[in-house]
């Protein structure tokens, strides 16, 4: 598998790019063996609100969550050309094979194996790495509604900039939130997985990591 | 099996109604054999706001929004006292004879036996409805956060009155919204199945509709 690919919840904000995005994914697979893993974005969110109301145990929430990325998964393979809804890690080969993208819904998979911590640290950047390492794919790129991770919350700061290059260790010791999930660089680091964030507005952007060229984006190494 | 409950979403608005529900149902499972189907709520919500957004496939959203069902389903599993969350309709009998309360999860069952139109018409209570069809059991009955079916809607007329009793065919006539979906008369006639809606307000009710004894709600019958 040339990548796993996470797309972010948060592009359905926005429904042109979201579907641009999976057109190109759609044609990218025509030629380089890729697996779409979903976000889980406003479904995810619905389960952290129950959980803020019901102080819910970790391990049903996390169930919960990775439902809405199921919910997420079946919605992005019904708007992605040629794209198979897959349930299970055995069936994404021979779907690459044919030149389509397979969309993983993972909520089977995790119920079986459950190998992450249930929190709130653990989203589906984390569960996507999870798929990456099974895989063996050789990266992870994980599209989201900015370029890449910043000094600083771009959102909130004029002054941030773009981290173009970062290693799991150090993103480790950042206390601060920042794009991708908690436990992320732990999962990176054990699997040796090069992994890129990258911005969903510019699908070139996603074309030029797959092709092992320089683009925007940060890459954690 | 004495009845299929459905256990509505919008209760989720008022937790501690929901609760209160929740334990009584834990109560009562302790002598009825009672399985309990989730409604759909804010989970499914979500899904009717990507499919108004996006125009979704009708199988789309169906199988999206029934996982909304399953999401639901785990946090009243989560919250009801003694509750086991079941996906096979083989395994209810056995957990309803320890006196537990099974939660049901559609979605495994609905995906492969697809027994329904797949339509916004067809929601948790045509599902519960299909359960109880399949189960054979007694009686269906619907918790929701209103008294029952009203000859108008009582949230926008203070004039409307609670029908106590009607039948499926008449029903199926009326043209306008009620508490229940569309498709669910059609199913009752179908299925010679006598259904309740009631209050989760006031979890007696539940006990004399159980109990065969007369209390303020609609039966369908």
């Amino acid at each position: 598998m040339d990548a796993v690919i996470k797309v972010g919840g948060s592009l359905a904000e926005t429904p042109e790019v979201l579907r641009d995005v999976c057109n190109k994914l759609s044609e990218l697979a025509e030629k380089n063996p890729i697996t779409v893993v979903p976000g889980g974005g406003r479904f995810s969110d619905v389960v952290r609100g129950f959980d803020q109301r019901f102080s819910l145990l970790p391990e049903v929430s996390h169930q919960m969550a990775i439902l809405g990325m199921d919910q997420f998964g079946l919605f992005l393979s019904a708007i992605t050309p040629g794209s198979i809804a897959a349930r299970k890690l055995d069936d994404l080969e021979k779907i690459t094979a044919e030149g389509k993208v397979p969309v993983f819904l993972p909520f089977n998979m995790m119920l079986d194996e459950d190998p992450l911590e249930n929190s709130w640290d653990v989203t589906s950047d984390s569960i996507a790495a999870y798929v990456a390492k099974r895989l063996g794919a050789a990266k992870l790129i994980l599209v989201t509604d900015v370029d890449g991770i910043f000094t600083k919350d771009p959102k909130e700061n004029a002054d941030a900039a773009l981290i173009q290059e970062v290693t799991a260790a150090e993103l480790l010791k950042l206390e601060r939130r920042t794009s991708v999930d908690k436990f992320l660089p732990k999962l990176l680091s054990e699997a040796r997985l090069d992994c890129y964030v990258v911005n969903g507005k510019y699908p070139t952007r996603i074309i030029r990591i797959l092709e092992g060229r320089q683009t925007i984006c940060t890459r954690i190494v």
